[in-house]
């Protein structure tokens, strides 16, 4: 089968990291496109980037040509997956909600552990649409950049193990999940300083589209995420998205 | 005081309906500035549509020029509000929660009737992350879509009078507010038909948009709405957006 | 048009203070009536003397002979909301509501600073059951008494303005509400200090009130707020109320 | 021990019923004295007589001049029970959470059937302010007035079972609650009527009551209950009352 | 009335303690029969002995052969009265329950303090169910072990003090459960240390059981308490259980 | 990898039912092993019942000596989850959440259809306790008892088809989750009728645990789920079992 996994922002490096970090975990015969939105934020830090964010995934999957099975979004918290499913009936699979169910068949409450505070309340907002809130202890913010992790990923590393520490300790969560697409990799680390079970986003993702896929399921299409009506849209899309 | 009162699709005819709307109720000396959005859709049915009306409002905001005191989003249950308060400083008023927040001063619970089913999961979604759902006895759709508004007013408000009784007798709302842009004008056919008070969402916002303005308050910019960092966007605004 | 302000204690320069801030911010046309309570507690900290304060307030209201377009009652936290709204058909803004919706349109979260510990419960089950406090991060409590404000101004300031600050930064408020009709005046200092908007409830009463008389909406007399079945009340009210 | 069984409205053939099914079930050596608020309505059904009700019953309280074990308040949803919690000590049990608290110990939900549509509010806010209302499937009303209930026996005791088996087959109620102090002794007819058992909140106060004196406990007074400050209420209590 | 109290663990000695606590609150005339389970751990803490309570606990009452009223499920956050509930028709009276019930009528909220970090989860769990979390303020531990409870009666109080402080001071529970059926006898000393109400859980479900036997009502056996369908088990009971 | 799906029943060609639809999805390299307890009922419908169930899972599991890579327990809405958790450290998955969870990538609701009524409540703890509630439409039963799922497969099926239209119409369920281990089979059938994804447990928990091994994820044993504390049972488990 053929997962498109479409990063949120314009950082081509970025889509090559989530890419691998998904093919590390894909079953024999899935084949990973990383797909990288034509317009938008080199980072997507806050509500106004991660709306521009839902409608360049939306456009770039839409300009994607070949056939696939599943698409993940690789944004931590980010905008647009209701979009996405409207316009697909191949199942879509949010890195957010994957890394949350996904935590919830391992301990009786989770953390997350993100970049900057300002992502917090979208994180938060995400999980509270998605019915996914009940056994979330905390989120918490490492206080770094998205950028960041690539750049200092020592320094980058201490903060997240701080914050996830005290996830553990004083909001009790008994399972992490490291809240941005740019920490891949950072999973191992993370366990071995905390002791509890650390989920990853984008591969918990490619693990719920698969198993998806292979049970032959698709979005229903009876009434939140029916088909667009037929309209013409006006300057839509921008020449060259 | 100046307010932008910003259409949430294309439609130009719409826009001018709701800016009329506006101005019958704003106070002397408040200046009604209709807006519609460069691109998008001509009407806004569905998470899709509603995600590029998200951004194509942000635009159509930036790109006005002159200074203005608060900004109204006249869209029921659409995407964006949150962008738009990370870019500006003065408040940003969504009539989705407008209305609600003016029936809960009318009666113990109210009402939304909206146009198509697939906007009854929109609604219901901006409710629960505005925090205010907790007095909401029903989102009820009328079957019509919201250019038959327009279209064949008599049916439209005989259907919407249809669900507006059954939102009072069945679901024992006190309150019933009008779920769409477009229903203008309908407020005191429906208030007659069922004789509960019936709140239109434009002109709630008006009003709320200049409590918010006079009692001299702005949007807080602490966290959640901090503006965007600085960054060089990819691509972005289109081209004669 | 004319806005009663009623005081919940028998502290007639408490009732004078908050006329004046009403005053502060009505609009050119509005005429605030200023009303003492009959009888009662000089200042009102606790459910015994809030219960009182809300037939006390009732009282007031029904004895007041001439017209009126919107009724404010200005306790914060207090009980007798809904029997106002039973007795007449013109608009009931209780300042707590109030400040809490409007300080919902400028930031995700807010917290209220009020006077004694025992006031928050108050405070707490009055968001509660109007439905307003899922965006409540906190009630906070100064410690000092609703006398202690006009008595002490200078350590009354201190005291709220480290809740203040506790409440920005250790429960995520984004805006800040002042639960003490007697706060007035204070916003503006505790806004300086921490550098998140403030909302005044006797202010933003006002606002919502002239906003609700504008828009021609009164209270839903169809089940709750439904006028109270005739009947003849034994010894009362009490003679000279 | 000497239990106050206070009845919310001043008729005294009530207060008399009322005390007569406490009676019923009181334990030997427990004594059971009615007492009548001086001043109200003489049925309370909304919210402005149920607030009035509420500062009679704390004055009827105050004003008895024996000791006594625990207090009574022996109206359905009705307000003020937080208040008389500050005036005393010995424990008060209100019947709204007597009758709920008893119900969830004999079925998974329950139901309250009472007597206006107009009560039911007031019944919900009572249970969601008590945190009793997760297990509620229903309030319903029989359409009855609390006077009827005496008046009209037969017809009360139909249109209550009629409401009572609709609780049971669509509401999925298992348990019952009769929702009116006036409705003393029909709890057989309903319980053979629709196979579940009923709870009449007179008789389950009584129990709850001599459980906490039995018990040796009383209201906690280190925050919410704390007695009221000493202060000189004006014009307080009413001459004669 | 006779009241079966059935212990959850198999620890001879500890059925004496909580039967001797159940009868010094008995009423004259109620008879207290403790039980201990035939098989299962000398003390549960943790899920896997706790449901293996639950069967046990079930069996040994199958066992009894003498009539009985009610059934006291003696252990703290433990699996199995809804299974009980279907065997019996008799009330069913869970300490943990009991415990919450009672002190939800003394004070605005309650927090419980029970032994091991990880009964904190089964006792909020159990709270859930039964609706009872609403006004939980918290579930703390002391760290002690369940049979350290007697082993060292001084060091067990000691820490369970502290608790119950930090209970009070930083959750604002204004009552305090005690959340081991073998920490009978401690109430007291906890009270005097904190000040505030102690509701030990066995006591309360003496006074709950023999309320719900005087009112002469059983548990509902409709829907979901309705007895087991009749059918072969296989292999079960164990021989000699 | 070697999966154990164990049935909670005693009815070994409902194990071999159950293994086989968990065969029919399972990967290349997946050994599915059907356990069946060595005690308990025939088939389990209601608390005592399933509280057996539980504690013969675990005996069940912890006799099987080969080793093996994650656990499925194959009832729906059946306790025990938990134990088994602090039993084990590989994967747990229950059919209950593993098919809510999948469900809850297609659609924005799902309702399950379940045997019994009296399953309902079970079902409801389940989700409730597992934190996945928030977008369960409703539960439904078809009437029919598991065992007739075997014996009349057409009227089944027909009874499971009425009430999986009724959750779509009526419910606005988006998503059908089959709530009985014995319904393997009759998802098509019911996506035909209703148009709608259908998730069946199995299944569904088939690929959650195998995408936790590839994961290399296992069960947080930091707090709730951490080993039993070392004792010595009192005759348990029993000979034979």
């Amino acid at each position: 089968m053929r997962l498109l996994v479409v990063n949120v922002n314009t950082t081509d490096a970025m889509t090559q990291t989530i890419a691998a970090q998904a093919r590390a975990v894909a079953a024999a015969g899935t084949e990973i496109v990383g797909l990288t939105p034509a317009f938008g934020a080199p980072s997507v830090e806050g509500n106004f980037e991660s709306y521009l964010a839902a409608v360049a995934v939306m456009e770039c999957v839409r300009a994607y040509a070949g056939p696939y099975d599943a698409v993940i979004q690789a944004g931590f918290g980010e905008h647009g997956r209701e979009g996405l499913q409207e316009l697909l009936t191949v199942p879509v699979v949010d890195i957010t909600e994957a890394a949350a169910s996904v935590a919830m068949f391992l301990g009786r409450s989770y953390s997350v552990i993100t970049t900057l505070d300002r992502a917090v309340p979208l994180i938060e907002d995400r999980l509270k649409l998605a019915g996914l809130d009940a056994r979330c202890a905390s989120v918490r913010a490492s206080g770094l950049a998205v950028l960041d992790l690539e750049e200092s990923p020592v320094q980058a590393c201490e903060a997240i193990v701080a914050q996830a520490r005290r996830a553990v300790d004083e909001d009790r969560a008994e399972v992490l999940c490291l809240g941005c697409g740019g920490m891949a990799g950072l999973d191992e680390q993370v366990r071995l300083a905390t002791g509890v079970p650390v989920v990853d986003g984008v591969t918990a993702a490619v693990a719920v589209a698969e198993s998806l896929v292979r049970l032959g399921l698709k979005t229903s299409k009876i009434r939140t995420y029916a088909p667009p009506l037929p309209k013409v849209l006006q300057h839509w899309p921008p020449a060259g998205a």
